[in-house]
C-alpha cells in the first residue's frame, strides 16, 4: 500500500471528498477487517454502532481527562461505568476501576504497584545499585500472555525474573509447581512479590485455579493480579461465574471491554482492591496541574500516562444501548456457537480438539500427516488455504509444541452462517490435503 | 454529575436517541470544553473536523495494528505519515517514527531504550539484586515535564535518579550545571545514561540549548531524548527552525500531533535514530503472534503495548485536509496572536510578562499586592474570576516560586476575538482587584 502513497506530504489542503475517495481506493482494501463477522483470528472483537458513536463524540469533545477539573464528566463517567462493570461481573464493592488503553498497561501498573508494596523505596531510589535489595520475582503460567513479560522488562524487574510455572494437560497453572517455584526463590535469597493468574488464556482460554492461587498468595504475602482481559466479560453471565471463583480475592483484575464487550479499541479496565496503593506508586502533581478541588478523583494519579481520552463515553453508550441482558445474551450466543463447532469437530474423524472450550474460542487440528512435523506443516497449510479463500480469517498457536488452529468467536455480527462457512472450508481443504 | 446517573447498569437496551438525549442533558454540561476556541489552559488543543472523521473511521474499522498482518494499512500508513511529519519538521532521514498514545509513553520507551543501551542485561536480569550494577542516572532541567519523573519511577530507575538541573532566567537548562551534575555522579560511582532536553517546556515553552547538550551527550556517551511534545509542530514553519537546532543529533524525539497539529487525542510520535535499539529493548513474539512475513514492520515490537489503534488514519486525514502550508499558516497565526497579547501586556502597567514568549503560550501576572504572597493570592483570584465569567479558561504555573497565569493558544478555531475577550476580562478584573 505504501508505494501508492506520495513520498512527500501535500503542500496544499484537499477536500474531504477527495481524501475519502483515496481512503476507499487505497487504504480500505489494504486492511485486515477485524470488524468483519468472519474474523475469527486472535481474539475476535467488535466495534459496535453505539461504541463507534461514542468514539466519534469523544474525538469531537477532545477532552484530556487527566484531572477532575479538566473534565468532570469524563472523570465521573469513568468512575461510574467502571462500577457498572464491577457490578455486572460481580466483583466486590471495594474494587475500584479505571480505564487504560490496553491490558499491557493495566498489567504493568498492577506489577508496578506490587513492586511498590514490596519495596516502597523503589519509587525514589529505583532498583539499580542497591545493596539492600534482592532480586524481585513474579510468577505466572507458561500459558500467560506476553504482556506479562513485557511489563517485567519495562518496570526493571527483568523478563528472567518472571517464573513461568508449568500448566497441566488442560493448560491450567499447576499450583504445586507454583508453590515449589516460590520456595526455591526464597531459598535462593530472591524476593517473590506477585503472581499473575489468568482467566481465559490467549492460546486456549484456559482458566487457572485462581482460588487455590489466592490461598497461596495470602499465605506468602504476594500480590495477586488476575488477567481476565478476554474472558472477564463472560462473568456477566451467571452460569460462567464458577470459572471466576477466587478472583474476588485478587489485589487487581484486568478485563478489556474492547475484547468481548463490543467496545472499539482501546478500553482496558483495571480494578484494584486498594486504589491508594496505585496512587502511592504513581501520583505526582507538578505545579501547572495543581488544582483546588478536594475529594475528587484525578485519574492521572493512577498510572503512567498523563493524557487520557474520554474512553468511558463509548463504554457507557454500549452498556446503555445493549443493556446487561443484551450483552449477556450476545456473549452466550458466542459461547453456544463455539460449543457447536467443538461438537462438529469431535464428530469428524479428520479433526480433533486441541484444548477444552470453556468460552468462545475453539483450538483444534486436522489429523493430517504421519509425523508431528508433517502434521504441523499440513495444519499450517490448511489454515493458510482457508484464510486465502475467505471471507474468514483464522490464527494459530502451539500447544504441547504442536501447531493448533484457533477459531475465536467474538464479533457482534457473527452468526452460525460464518461459523458454518469456516467449518465447510476447513473440511474441504483438509480432505484435499489428506488425499 | 455522577449523582444523576443510575447506580445500577440498565438491564435492557435503550434507543440511541434516548442515550444521546441523556448525553446532551447530563454529560455535555458537565464537561470542560477543550475543543472550544476560548480554551486557553494547559496546552490548548484541537479535534479538527478531518481528525474527528479519521477517529470515527478508525473506530468503525476497529483494527488492532500489532502486526503488519493484522493491518497492513494501519502499519504502512503509520510508517508513511510519520515520515511525512519527519519531512515537515526537517528531522534527518535516519529517524524512524511510530505512534504512541501519549508523550508519557514515548518518553518511557526512550528512557527504557537508553537503559537497555547502558545495560543490555537489564532486559533479562532486571535491575534489582545485581552487584554489578551502579545507580543509573538521568538528567533534565527543573522545567521538564513530570512525565520524565513518572517514566523514571515506572522503569525502575527511581524518581530520585532523575537529576533536575537548574535553568537560567529564561528557563533554559544551564549546561554548565548539567556537566557538573554528570561529573558528580561519575565521581560518586553512579552511571549517567541519558539526558532529556525540552523544546517547549510545559510551564513557559522555554527551549533548552539542545546543540550544547548534544555536544555533552556525545562526549559523555549519553542517550539524548528531546521532548518537543508541544512545540515540535512549530518546526513545520521554517522561521522557527533555529529554535530546534541540535535536535537532529538526538537519539529520540517526541512530538504530539494531538497537541498542536489539530489531531484528536491521542497521537504522540516517537522518532528514534536507531529503531533497532527500541526493538532490542522490547521485541518479544509469542507463538500465537508469529507470522510468516519477512521484511515488514510489526509495530508491537517497538513498545510496551500490544494493542494499537489505527491512529495514523486521523493524522493522515489532517495532513491531507490542511496541507503542510495550511498547517504552518495556522501555527503561525497562533504564535502571532500570542505575540500580540504579549505586546498588550508589556504596554499595560498593571501587568507584566513572567517569561519570554517563543511560541504560542503567554505567561504573565498582574502587578497586584504588596508582598509576594499577596501578589500570588490576588493573581490566583484574578484567574478564578476570569474563568468563572468565561467563556475562556486559563491555567497557571509557578515561576521562580511565584504564581503566573498561563494563556495557551492552540485551538484551530481561536481567533483574535477570544484573545481580546480574555484580555478585556483580565484587565477589568485586575482593575477591580487593584482598587
Amino acid at each position: 500500500m505504501r508505494a501508492q502513497l506520495p513520498v512527500e506530504p501535500p503542500l496544499e489542503g484537499e477536500s474531504l471528498d477527495a481524501i475519502l475517495d483515496d481512503y476507499e481506493a487505497v487504504i480500505a482494501p489494504a486492511n485486515t477487517h477485524w470488524n468483519h463477522p468472519g474474523f475469527f483470528a486472535y481474539f475476535a472483537i467488535s466495534g459496535s454502532g453505539p461504541g463507534i458513536v461514542g468514539e466519534a463524540l469523544a474525538a469531537a469533545l477532545n477532552v484530556n481527562a487527566m484531572l477532575w477539573r479538566t473534565s468532570p464528566a469524563a472523570t465521573e463517567l469513568e468512575e461510574q461505568v467502571c462500577d457498572w462493570v464491577r457490578r455486572m461481573v460481580d466483583l466486590p464493592s471495594d474494587f475500584r476501576g479505571h480505564i487504560n488503553d490496553t491490558a499491557s498497561i493495566s498489567t504493568l501498573l498492577a506489577l508496578a504497584a506490587a513492586r511498590h508494596r514490596a519495596d516502597p523505596e523503589s519509587r525514589e531510589q529505583g532498583l539499580a545499585g542497591r545493596t539492600d535489595l534482592p532480586r524481585l520475582t513474579v510468577y505466572t503460567s507458561d500459558q500467560a500472555h506476553s504482556s506479562v513479560d513485557k511489563a517485567m522488562m519495562a518496570i526493571g524487574l527483568g523478563a528472567g525474573s518472571l517464573r513461568r510455572v508449568a500448566s497441566d494437560d488442560r493448560f491450567q497453572m499447576r499450583t504445586g509447581d507454583l508453590a515449589a517455584a516460590i520456595a526455591a526463590d526464597r531459598a535462593a535469597g530472591n524476593r517473590p512479590i506477585a503472581v499473575v493468574a489468568t482467566i481465559g488464556t490467549t492460546s486456549t482460554t484456559s482458566v487457572d485455579p485462581v482460588a487455590a492461587i489466592a490461598d497461596l498468595c495470602e499465605r506468602e504475602g504476594l500480590w495477586l493480579h488476575v488477567d481476565a482481559a478476554y474472558a472477564g466479560s463472560a462473568a456477566i453471565c451467571s452460569e460462567y461465574r464458577p470459572l471466576f471463583a477466587g478472583w474476588e480475592r485478587a489485589d487487581s483484575v484486568v478485563t478489556n471491554p474492547h475484547k468481548w464487550l463490543f467496545t472499539p479499541v482501546d478500553c482496558s479496565l483495571l480494578f484494584v482492591r486498594d486504589v491508594d496503593e496505585l496512587r502511592a506508586t504513581f501520583s505526582l502533581v507538578p505545579e501547572y496541574l495543581k488544582s483546588g478541588e478536594r475529594e475528587v478523583t484525578n485519574l492521572m494519579d493512577l498510572g503512567v500516562q498523563l493524557g487520557r481520552r474520554f474512553r468511558a463515553l463509548k463504554l457507557w453508550m454500549v452498556i446503555r444501548a445493549f443493556g446487561v441482558n443484551g450483552l449477556a445474551q450476545r456473549i452466550r450466543r458466542h459461547c453456544d456457537l463455539a460449543a457447536r463447532l467443538a461438537a462438529w469437530i469431535e464428530q469428524e474423524p479428520l479433526f480433533e480438539l486441541a484444548a477444552p472450550v470453556p468460552f468462545s474460542l475453539v483450538c483444534f487440528r486436522a489429523r493430517l500427516g504421519d509425523s508431528g512435523g508433517e502434521r504441523d506443516r499440513l495444519n499450517q497449510e490448511l489454515m493458510e488455504r482457508v484464510n486465502a479463500e475467505g471471507p474468514v480469517f483464522l490464527s494459530h498457536t502451539r500447544l504441547d509444541d504442536r501447531f493448533a488452529i484457533r477459531l475465536a468467536i467474538g464479533n457482534i455480527k457473527t452468526t452460525s452462517n460464518e461459523v458454518e462457512h469456516a467449518w465447510r472450508l476447513l473440511c474441504r481443504h483438509a480432505t484435499e490435503l489428506a488425499t
